[in-house]
């Protein structure tokens, strides 16, 4: 059986009911179809399998939280983690009560706190950030079609008092220096990416081959930066979830309200799923079990 | 340079100054010598590496909650998991917190209220647990010498107020069934492991060569089992450093503050180092340094 | 309308079916009938009301934390103080989380963990402090008969893990002094103490009357003390609902898990109700209500 | 000895060096002199004490949080308490931790998040919200100079992240209605009202006089609404000293950042007492002692 076909067979595995709920928060998201799925793996020596919606854009959200750490660890290396930590949190995505104990640093730039201080740092380097942080994602991708949803970016404008809140928490211990509305603006664009499995997976492949980019050979960070992005991706890239990951799962991820998930695995391959209904840690349902079983018949963990 | 070489010149490079603290709490431990220093790594071929005090027997303290749990782990399989969690905490390795907003449910099985119910499970399951325990040990490591420390044993039962607090709490919560004093004796008496370093290594290889012992064959556990045992230490072994530990050192690993700690690269090797004292987050300062330095030139990280 | 006559009148008013629930967490409480409603109100000047269930006894409970707060005040003054704290807590009774961030210095005296403090302190003093207690209560309430109920204590006793883990969490801090089971003993005997509503109001009178005893005229604290140990009641005598009672009833007041409240107005009156169906927040669901009523009627509150 | 000759007594009394601090957080706060000493108390029957600067002006700060709270409670009468609770905190002025936990609930309207929720609902009513404020200040006092502190007032809007974060957090759960500047802004001159401890004492005097002007004989709110005032006050006034204040002084009371504290005896008296440097807790550190030392030996406290 080829990998095309395992990935037909998983899927033809997966519960008749999906006890998941597509995310509504943002009027935006919850339109999308819950019956949507697709998956995408590619090898570092380019080799490429998908199954069904995979070439479908969808809103990759948090997802983007990886490629915006890349862009300031890029520019600021280890200044970076004055202002962020590495430690996973134990709380939710969006929680202010840690913040409030830590100083204002918070725990992971994968949470909203440590994304939106990622996304602060950025804001001092980037002479036209969201075109810039695009430029960056089509160069990884090789795909110039990449864009923000205007939609989602706006939608998520408007329902976003909880992370306004987090900028001003954060702005109160020093942790924050560009204004909110701008900040803001910057950080809802780079969620409001949308990739299709196929994308998603291509541009991620970098980080499975030490940094270096399969298609194009530039090196975009250095092997000891990439093995640093993918312990944080371990270890803080599915929220409070993270451990369950790691225990079903066994790699390095990051997952979006969307329903997308990412994983890899170092110098093998990087694989993309998206179904939209979340588990209730926010998750996708079917994306951790899809992937589950994927590590089990294809890609070993990393364990 | 060969292996040997490498470990001796990253001792000589660590810093003239060792800015961490020996542990207190337990006098036994204290009248361990801070410049005390050693290595041992071993492959799952069984090429063996050693510097330094490396056959020195120390105080293994939470290293051992590993091996506790890898027992309970082949007594219960999944239904353990339904008096622990496998989430990494944020929160110090001896917190109440978390427990009272969790119902009495431990983050994991790493930190001590986790390795108390995990100790808990065993007794229900052990004829003669001490005894038991050590067998155990001794069919891992080969070697029938290690041995229990019962003057470290009875100074941490003497000292045991916030361990006896952490029983009597989940008991509440319906959480743990034996009796205190007996569980406290058993946890005590698993802390209390001496090992060298040497000892160290071969004991925990099988978990780097997907649960079978280099050394007799025999299949301790699952090569599933073993993918989760790996998981759970890389996202939970190092306490509130988990990130940090995967972050520089990038391996699965568990420290105890007797100031050893294990790492493994899975199918690869493990690696013991012991330095007495502790960086301020309760982990062997030197040791953490020793590791990055490891994982850089001789063998990879897991990322 | 004279007194009685208004006690009548509020009983009359209270609602048909009463929402609040008995406590069963100590099967001996669950036992009691949930219709039972009693109330007695004593003057400074020995005036006497009643109405219904007032002579019968029951559990007093928390509402004991007063008493031997009272003993250790008068023996540690100021010194006591230092070892618990005065402060309202916004936290359930029985929390252990506070008293992780305080360094295991509680709160206050009147949750679990001040009390046992308390209690542990008077185990210094008192030759033989079961005996002694009572004594004091019998000069108090000029009651021989008041006892304790030996089947409640001992059920108390045995379902007492959480009140263990409060004594090793605050001995692990080192501010609990003696053995863990003759502290549970004293307390779970102090909570188990049984007055009647009328033997209630008058052992507490003395609070009243600027520390005096009305009965005996021997001054029991100073008036300073009396003014205090006024003040500890009304911002932490209702438990997370000490803001409610002094915003619907306005007086010091103290309440237990059996149904009774206890309440004061300086140089006025006591007043103890008796209604074993308690609230959410573990307060006399028909007692609150009553004392409410009977504020507004008679007795006016002190703000 | 007449009451005059008492406070000139009492200040004699106070510690040659004060320990406490000034607060610097707003820069306009930081001018003022640490020197200042004023009290002034005036009765029901409006007799009138005074010592010290009492007749110069200070910033009253979160004083007027009492005074915004009578103008919402006025309106919204038992509605109000649906979107702000009355218990203690346990937890200092500006803390978000408990907003999590209570679903963006404040515990009670003396702390920030409760004070701005109070703001919020009068935005709903006022025409005018500023002009509005003032003249509610101006009746109750009778003194038609009472006005802002726009430096004071500016400072606090440019340093005012912490409380943008309670705000938006806040809205994030419903709580919030209007615009975060405008709210703001309406916050920031509320707590910037400059007043003479004469004019706080005779402001808050309605307080003491069952909720009756005793200036005009205007009924400002109900004598039930004024118990209520008084026990938050008592409960809430003194953030997360509030026992404290109630053990040393024992009167309801309510203190500012700028070092005014002001405290009343029902149907008896109203003092405010003005000292700059703050204790640790951030109350008037000089202001406690005096006020301590006051109902010694004036008037008595409510207990």
């Amino acid at each position: 059986m080829n990998v095309n076909e395992i990935l037909a067979k998983l899927h033809a595995k997966l519960p008749a009911e999906n006890t998941g709920v597509v995310a509504s928060y943002i009027p935006e998201l919850a339109h999308v179809g819950s019956e949507k799925f697709g998956v995408h793996a590619v090898t570092v020596d380019q080799r490429e399998y998908s199954f069904g919606d995979a070439q479908e854009g969808f809103s990759i959200q948090s997802i983007a939280k990886v490629l915006s750490l890349t862009m300031a660890y890029q520019r600021e290396n280890q200044e970076l983690w004055k202002r962020v930590d590495v430690e996973p949190s134990g709380t939710p995505f969006n929680s202010l009560i840690q913040l409030e104990s830590d100083g204002g640093i918070p725990r992971n730039p994968m949470n909203n706190s440590g994304a939106l201080v990622v996304c602060d740092v950025l804001l001092n380097y980037l002479a036209d950030p969201k075109k810039d942080l695009l430029a960056f994602v089509h160069s990884l991708s090789g795909d110039q079609s990449i864009g923000f949803n205007e939609k989602v970016a706006a939608s998520e404008r408007e329902t976003s008092s909880r992370n306004r809140a987090l900028i001003e928490f954060m702005r109160s211990f020093g942790n924050i220096h560009n204004d909110t509305e701008r900040l803001l603006d910057f950080y809802c664009s780079l969620c409001s990416i949308e990739m299709s499995c196929q994308q998603l997976a291509q541009t991620f492949l970098f980080l499975a081959n030490e940094g270096q980019s399969p298609f194009t050979g530039e090196q975009i960070v250095s092997k000891k930066m990439t093995k640093r992005l993918n312990a944080i991706m371990q270890l803080c890239g599915l929220y409070d979830e993270a451990g369950e990951f790691a225990f079903r799962v066994g790699l390095p991820g990051k997952s979006g309200v969307g329903g997308g998930i990412v994983a890899l695995r170092p110098r093998d391959y990087c694989v993309a799923v998206w179904s939209p209904p979340l588990n209730p840690k926010g998750n996708s349902n079917f994306g951790m079990t899809f992937l589950e079983g994927f590590t089990s018949e294809v890609g070993d963990s990393i364990f």
